[in-house]
C-alpha cells in the first residue's frame, strides 16, 4: 500500500517545440508541480480524493500553459468552448459539461451537476442557462486571450480550409489536463478538462466529459484521466476499459493501462494517454505519443516529466 | 448460429396506462412489428446490420408513439432536443449528436458524422452549423406536435416547478428507441435515438447518444442499445460493460446483460433495460422496469412483447 497518491497531466502528443527553450520546459514543469503538490497537500490532510483532484485541475485550468480553462485554444468563431468531468469512484457519482463558454473552471462546474442536479451531463448552449441559475461570472473572451493560442488559430483559419484534422505537428496535439487521486481511505477520483480543438466547429465533443471514455473512477478498480485523440478513445472507451480489465480480466492497474494504450487504443489507430491510480496507490502512465505533461506524487516519490 | 437475427425496443418503463386499450396496445406492437420485419428483410437480402439497424430505427422515429423523431416530447421551451447514436461493430467506427433540433431522422444524422466527418460526436447548437452545411431540411415544430406530448408537457410545466426528476408514473418514463442486428457474415451494429425527457432543461443529455453507456457495438462481443433511466445507464457504462463482461469475463451474452440490468445497474439504483444480440445471434431483453416495448426476430422465431 502507497496511499495516497496522485497523479496528473496536461496533456500528450508532439511536444518537442514546447520545451525547446530550457525557461519555457521549466515553466511547464513547475505549474505541474504546483498542481501535484497542492492536490496532494490536500490527501496529506485528510482531504478526500474527490477534493484533491479538483484543487489539482483547477491549478492547470487557472495556468495559461495548458489547454484547459484559461490556456484554451479557440474554436473556428474565435472564442472558447471547454468541457470537463470529474467522477467520484466511491459511489460512482459523475459529473460532466461539454460546450460551455466564458466559465473560468469547467471542472467546478462539473462538479456542480454531479453534486447539485439530478443529471450527470450538460451540453451546449443550454448547460449555460444552468450556470446563469447558479449565478456563475461569465467571463470575457479577453480572459482566455493568449497570444500563442491565437497564433495557432489564426494560422490555422488563414489557411482558408475547414480543418477538421488537429493541428500542426509543431506543437502539442492533444491538450487536455486531468487529475487522479486515491485517499487514505481508498477513496478513488478522476477529473478532466479541456479546451478541445483548435479551430473546432460544430459543437465537436471529445472523449474528456464522457464518462467511462475520458475520465472514470471506481474503487473497486481504479481512476483513470485520459489525453489524445478524442475520437479514438470513444470508440475504444478507453478508461472504462481499464477499470473491465482489472474486474473482469483480473488484470493489475499497470498491466491494464498498457493494453488500453499500446493495444487497444494503438489497433484503432489512435495517439494518446492516459493517468492512473489503483487503490492501492500504484500509479501507472502511459502514453503512445512523443510525450505527456505528467506528474505524480506519494510518500516515496515526487516526478514531474514531459518526454519519454 | 442463429444469423441474421435483430432486436427493436421502444423504450421501457411504467406503462400500464399506455396499453390498457387494446387497440392502443396493438399500435405499439403493430410498429415494433413493422421496424423488426423491415430491418430484418434487409438482413435477409445481404443487407449489413449497420443498413439494417438505421433501417428500423429511422421507422421507429417516424413513428409518434415512440419518444424520439416525431414523437419525441417537449423540452422546457417547448420545443424538440433530439439525442442519437450508432455503431458498427466491424470496426468500431461511431457517430452520435445531443441537442439537436428540427431533424426528422437524428440517427441519420448521427450516421452521416460517423462516415463523413472525421468526428464521432457532435453536440448542442452549434452542432445543427453542420446540419445546415449538409444540406438537411429543417422541420418545422408543427412535425414533431402529438396531443400526448403536449398533454404531458404542459401538466408538468404548469405544475410551476422546474421539474428535473422523470414525468409521471401513469406514462412511460424511459421513451427511446434502438436496434441492434447481426448479419449474414456476422458483423454487429446498434442504434438509439431519444427525444429525451419531458420538460427537460440545461442541455441534459443522457446515455442514449453515449458510446460505451446507451450504445456499443463490437464484433468480437455483442451490439447494444439501452432505454432507462440515464444518469444511471452513464454511471454505470452499461452498454460497454456488458460487452467487457463477456470479452474480459468470459461470460455468454445472457449472462452478462442479466449481470448488467439484475446486479449492477440495480445496485446502482437504475431503472430500465437493454437489448442486445451477440455473434452467433442470441439474442438478449433484459429490463427491470415494468415493462419494455420490444421484439426480435431471426430465421426461427419473431416475437413483439410490452410487459413481462
Amino acid at each position: 500500500m502507497n496511499i495516497p497518491s496522485i497523479a496528473v497531466h496536461g496533456g500528450s502528443g508532439t511536444i518537442t517545440s514546447s520545451i525547446e527553450d530550457p525557461k519555457n520546459k521549466k515553466n511547464y514543469l513547475d505549474a505541474l508541480q504546483e498542481a501535484l503538490e497542492a492536490g496532494f497537500s490536500l490527501l496529506k490532510n485528510d482531504g478526500t480524493a474527490l477534493e484533491s483532484v479538483m484543487k489539482s485541475v483547477t491549478i492547470l485550468e487557472d495556468c495559461e500553459l495548458f489547454n484547459a480553462g484559461k490556456g484554451s485554444v479557440f474554436t473556428s468563431k474565435g472564442d472558447h468552448e471547454m468541457d470537463a468531468a470529474v467522477m467520484d469512484g466511491k459511489n460512482l457519482n459523475a459529473g460532466a459539461v461539454a460546450g460551455i463558454k466564458g466559465i473560468k473552471n469547467p471542472v467546478l462546474f462539473a462538479e456542480d451537476i454531479m453534486k447539485n442536479t439530478p443529471f450527470v451531463f450538460l451540453a451546449g448552449n443550454e448547460a449555460m442557462e444552468y450556470a446563469r441559475r447558479q449565478e456563475y461570472e461569465i467571463l470575457p473572451d479577453s480572459y482566455f486571450f493568449t497570444q500563442l493560442r491565437y497564433d495557432q488559430w489564426t494560422s490555422l483559419r488563414d489557411s482558408g480550409e475547414v480543418k477538421l484534422d488537429h493541428s500542426s505537428d509543431n506543437e502539442l496535439k492533444f491538450g487536455t489536463v486531468g487529475a487522479v487521486a486515491v485517499d487514505s481511505e481508498g477513496n478513488l477520483a478522476a477529473a478532466t478538462s479541456t479546451g478541445g480543438m483548435t479551430n473546432k466547429a460544430w459543437g465537436r465533443v471529445g472523449d474528456s466529459p464522457l464518462i467511462g471514455a475520458g475520465t472514470y473512477a471506481n474503487n473497486k478498480t481504479c481512476a483513470i484521466s485520459c489525453t489524445g485523440h478524442g475520437e479514438l478513445f470513444i470508440r475504444g472507451v478507453v478508461a472504462y476499459d481499464v477499470s473491465c480489465r482489472m474486474e473482469y480480466g483480473g488484470m493489475s492497474l499497470e498491466q491494464a493501462t498498457n493494453e488500453a494504450i499500446f493495444t487497444r487504443l494503438k489497433n484503432l489507430g489512435g495517439q494518446g494517454g492516459l493517468i492512473a491510480v489503483d487503490a492501492q496507490g500504484n500509479i501507472s502512465l502511459p502514453f503512445n505519443t512523443e510525450g505527456m505533461y505528467r506528474g505524480m506524487k506519494n510518500n516515496r516519490q515526487t516526478l514531474t516529466k514531459i518526454m519519454h
